[in-house]
């Protein structure tokens, strides 16, 4: 006897035909002989519905009280999809964060779990009934609701199949799984049938939509295996699992890009020991996350820092640079909005030489200039002009002949 | 330093400018230097919605997944009316019936309230905080949420400040107090400025919009206070007190009306001790509320039976009242759809000799024909033909002179 936990989001709760769906799904599951737990999030376009409601008071947002306020969705979500398991004659019970119970931090908005008290959970299934938890929310030591932010279901319904120890955590959604690379730009795109944590985390663009980051980090805390699957359908989507499952790594696994990335080069800065630090600490405590970072060589005493961000927070970014610049008696901040990020992930990459060679080879065949370059164990990322994306996006997909299975 | 509930329905909370009143008037009497306990409805028309939704589902609704669907519709409204209050710069913080925590039975959809642990709520009043407490909501022993059914957060409303001990339980609602009578029906019907308990439960046709009657029932129990006033103006409008405080009782205080009423005669019935009992029973235990009973003299060891019970639950009464017929070998059904019951009442008719001739004497001046008269300590009913509603509620508000102060 199996112990699945099925999450479904905001789009495969959205209607009443929907949730009659969701419903069919885990009653099947129960019937084959499994212990089903079902992770809601909110209908969709629910949380900003209530969320506009909120905008309309308070500059001043009190984030214990908008928790209240938005989690009440998936409250509305939880109801039905008992109603409707009921109606198929199996008895269904729901669970609100604080019935579960999901004890996080205080951090209202974005709170973290920090436990789950699965127990009366446990009750229930031993009970035979289906248990339909709320995502999204938890609740602090003092029993007040919390939020885990967006995307937080994918994190609600990890947790819980860690909690259970659940033999998968399927994640329904409208897709049918991972791809080798967005199929909007390659179009011989290939579903990934397996694909490891690592693996996961680094292709982050390509399955953002599909798995929060966060959710991933959990799984491959607690080895839960992950399974993305589409909601509309019974086929086999892609599994994202430990590595230690026998799988012989792929050498490339898929190409992921982010186009939502700037330059900036702060010019002629001294090259004396901590300069470096002295630019990025500032930008680290104003919460902007810095990606790629490269120094030069120095000459005559001085160094070009460059270094990527989110290009959201490029205006900011540059503001705290030139101030920098400035203290420093730098030469002063170059940006630029129009560059992205192109990235081949691959845990087969450890093993084995010429990747990065291979990569390179064939950008500049193609004629793609690499601005800068930066590599982890599983991955090489090289920022370009943001206009040769989609091309060096096909160029590499073709190369490494991530069409063919 | 007064303890002030006050109660906002769903009218009051059914959008953004007025959920910004609401708060104004919290933070108002908050800065005056009261305790202040608000109890919020859903948005006018939420529960409707969040019930239209479950009914997609489930012929065999489960009553307990249907009370976390549509107590979600409360906390939407804690948590606006909180934000509100913030946005005035008053902390205000909200609670869910199981945070206060309310404690009810299992009765889900109707369940009674057991015990009211306001622990947490006196906690923030001493901190200085506006409390924000979602009406109609409880949880059971296990910690399910269960509802206090339509009408329910009157009665979280009363029970709170009962458990608080407050001053006054103020219930604000769109219309600005308790009337003599229907002023659609009588244009000169006067507000009443105080009321008691008894009165106002005799009253319940007249007040059924404004108070629920569990919530009378509860108050006259722990002695609240109760003021019915507008949400719309800061008028006083009708308060609801025990009878002690020292009021001299108007002999008559309003004339009520129920047009939801039909007539039932069991003809020929046998005149043996335990046939009125035979006769009732079954529609007792079929939930049916039978009001005004009377059985004439026997003759030729043969009775009739008549009673009254709501109109819309004539056809089930008529069915169980036929066989019941049938079984003791009575002469049949008659029903009467076409009747209205018209009541006057005042905790002053006690003392006062005379009321009920009066009554029947100008009603019989108006050629209104009276088919059944029931009487209790308070209140005297008269039920007649439909017709004659209007012409008798009028005719009686005007022989008592309650347009008079």
């Amino acid at each position: 006897m199996a112990t699945i936990v099925q999450k479904f989001g905001g789009t495969s709760v959205g209607s009443v035909e929907r949730i009659k769906r969701v419903a069919a799904r885990a009653v099947k599951s129960h019937r084959a002989g499994n212990r089903v737990v079902i992770v809601v999030s909110a209908m969709s376009g629910e949380t900003n519905r209530l969320l506009s409601m909120a905008q309309e008071f308070s500059a001043a947002a009190d984030h214990r009280e908008i928790d209240v306020l938005v989690s009440s969705g998936e409250q509305v979500s939880i109801g039905l999809v008992a109603l409707a398991c009921c109606e198929l004659g199996v008895v269904a019970r729901s669970f609100l964060g604080h019935q579960v119970r999901i004890t996080t931090d205080d951090a209202h908005g974005m709170a973290r779990i920090r436990d789950i008290d699965a127990d009366s959970v446990f009750k229930a299934l031993d009970r035979g009934e289906i248990v339909v938890v709320a995502g999204f929310q938890g609740v602090n030591e003092d029993g007040q609701i919390t939020t885990l932010g967006r995307g937080g279901s994918d994190l609600s319904a990890v947790a819980m199949a860690a909690a259970l120890k659940a033999d998968v955590c399927e994640i329904y959604t409208d897709v049918d799984g991972i791809y080798t690379t967005d199929p909007r730009i390659v179009g011989n795109a290939r579903k990934i049938e397996r694909i490891t944590f690592q693996e996961m985390l680094e292709l982050a663009s390509l399955g953002a939509k599909v798995l929060q980051t966060r959710s991933v980090e959990f799984a491959m805390k607690y080895k839960v295996p992950l399974h993305v699957r589409s909601s509309f359908d019974d086929r086999e989507g892609s599994w994202v699992v430990p590595e230690e499952e026998g799988m012989e790594g792929a050498v490339v696994t898929g190409v992921a890009f982010d186009r939502n990335t700037a330059k900036l080069t702060v010019l002629g800065v001294p090259d004396v020991p901590g300069t470096v630090a002295d630019l990025l600490v500032p930008l680290g405590d104003a919460g902007i996350n810095v990606d790629v970072i490269i120094q030069n060589t120095a000459s005559e005493g001085k160094t070009d820092v460059t270094f990527t961000v989110s290009q959201t927070e490029m205006e900011r970014a540059v503001a705290l640079a030139q101030g920098v610049s400035d203290r420093l008696g730098a030469g002063g901040v170059l940006a630029d909005a129009h560059v992205a990020k192109v990235s081949v992930v691959g845990a087969g990459m450890r093993s084995e030489a010429g990747v990065a060679v291979k990569m390179f080879k064939h950008l500049g065949e193609a004629n793609v200039n690499i601005q800068l370059i930066s590599t982890s164990e599983i991955k090489i990322s090289c920022i370009v002009n943001e206009n040769f994306t989609e091309l060096a996006v096909r160029v590499l997909h073709d190369a490494f002949r991530l069409h063919e299975a």
